[in-house]
């Protein structure tokens, strides 16, 4: 669709991707279930409950975050963006799928606590949106999209935070096979890697 | 309601028509249920969960798709719009409630994989989506929606992808009759469809 | 708050309002429930399934036309207004707060159709919203929101199509104490009373 | 990320917020089941159900009012706001996590009815939601965030408005550990606490 590359289409493909953000986060919630304590119940039988559901609260908290990482480092990408590009858009549906997806993968990690499956396949979904979001993100800060005025430095570290969370969600995904309930310390590493690649910038 | 049409009233309906489609394509997820599996099964128990939800993830996968699809060809089409007309309102709405009842469809169809009702239900009500989405994009990209100074052969390209999608829907609903499962793959005749109809028109 | 009614404020407004009336509509379709149908039955149960389920649809489509023709109508008051009051927001909102509640009605009249009750609390709570609607609509056609350049009659036509959805209401409500299932055939009385409205100002 | 502190970079931080309290606020409904009434049962057995409903129905008013509160509040605070800060997101993520919670707290407390956990945890994460709301629209209202030509005092009621809320919600926390239906009450103190702040301005 060459000829109309507009601000306007710009604008509101950012505004459905921050909808589809909002909605997913949002839709968390829904997967955390309350516990029924019989009427009559002490304090004790309550607390009980509620701690029985700590790897729910766990599992909202940790995809809350991740979410919200991910949705700043968009919203951070595409406030360098100027012009509407029609390519970015199946990548960015890619990537909106994989966080509409994440309350089941969230739900199913929850509810098996330590067990290896659900969390192999929650990180390595983690990883997938990774890669998306990086694709998106490196789409949103070059040629034709980026605005031309931008310092290229400015725009390189938004791709070196991105890299740096497809690396902290393949550290996860590692621990996840070998310690489940750990992995999500591998999300930790990130600051680490942000600053692995940004030494090797001044290095070269 | 003649006197009042505003820039703004254009992108107010084009925001709520945003907002639906992002909440219905991010409410698929909903009908995808974590399984639940017993406390200490190992990895096969797990797997076996997992693919016993596959036709759930295809029909995530697919309504996805086509919420994204239906989404951007709308999207396409209003940034062609400059002026509100009040008459796009009760199409819109009605294409509007097709996108939101997709969730409703997408897991009957997923819950009974290789039965012939469901997978009609679907089809047919993806081709009532897209005869509405051909309404409402035809009705954006014409006097009076329409940017006066737009190339009418712009105009005609929008209309004639919505046309391939209904024959790409009404593909699979003819597939769906006959091979449930493999009704999917009638949308993938969509780019056929939009050559064969961009031939025609050359030819005249 | 004086000092400060900005048009980004009435934007907000605006935006926070299209929102959840965006998501009451498209949430109608988690209280449609898959039915469950045994593998292997023929096409005659899945039909005799989806039959059962007919008031589920039928209270999915008058409820997403009911709270379309809200959104319309508040998207058509709104767009004539040009200044931020502070005195609309707690109207707004409870406004939206029986917007939101629509599901719940909604589901509880198509899980017990043509039964009193139900029915009776469907359309009291509709002339509830009816009444906010009136009440917020007129709000924002008046001084000091009211755009000051805009003939008062186009001001006066939104009032009067909100107070004709506020008798359709009455009349319905009316009905579904007598027959429960016939009380949607109360809205479509809104255009003979926006006509006898509208003769009466005539007249005078 | 120095540099671009833009427009657009508030604005899309401004409509995420608006998005995820629009979808918190319309959730809550979702947590309010349908009652299954057995066909052909009286009236009163229908009103019966509702009245076992109640306590979801007064939890669905006290939440919705909540988070209507807390929405308007930063819908003020941030239309002091002209100019972008990095500083907020988290501080804004981890209030839009509180109040995304929300509806799992009031399914909670409605369906233990008088219970003393469900209404403690209730009201401290109420409590905690206040407390990162008075940060964020602290954050909003001063350098270097806060339109330069701000009357002091506009941005000071705002905060003292803030700082009222954390007060009404500390007063309901404190209740609800003796008497946990009545803890709502202490929300009603909040005009209360801000004409206590406003008369502590006036005498320094």
């Amino acid at each position: 669709m060459a000829g109309e590359p507009t601000d306007h289409a710009l604008e509101r493909l950012v505004f459905f991707s921050d909808a589809v953000f909002a909605i997913a986060i949002t839709l968390l919630v829904i997967e955390v279930h309350v516990p029924h304590v019989a009427h009559g119940s002490g304090d004790a039988a309550y607390l009980q409950a509620l701690a029985y559901l700590i790897p729910n609260f766990i599992g909202f908290i940790v995809s809350f975050a991740v979410i919200g990482l991910f949705w700043a480092g968009h919203h951070r990408a595409f406030s360098l963006a100027r012009r509407y590009d029609g390519g970015v858009v199946p990548w960015n549906l890619m990537l909106l799928g994989t966080i509409a997806f994440m309350p089941f993968v969230t739900a199913f990690v929850s509810a098996h606590q330590g067990a290896r499956v659900p969390a192999v396949l929650y990180w390595s979904w983690l990883l997938l949106t990774a890669a998306l979001n990086l694709k998106v993100n490196s789409f949103a800060t070059r040629p034709p999209m980026v605005a031309p005025d931008l310092p290229p430095e400015t725009a390189a570290a938004v791709r070196r935070r991105s890299r740096s969370v497809v690396l902290g969600a393949a550290t996860a995904f590692a621990i996840a096979w070998i310690v489940p309930v750990a992995a999500p310390v591998g999300m930790a590493t990130m600051p680490l890697w942000r600053w692995l690649l940004g030494r090797r910038v001044k290095r070269s």
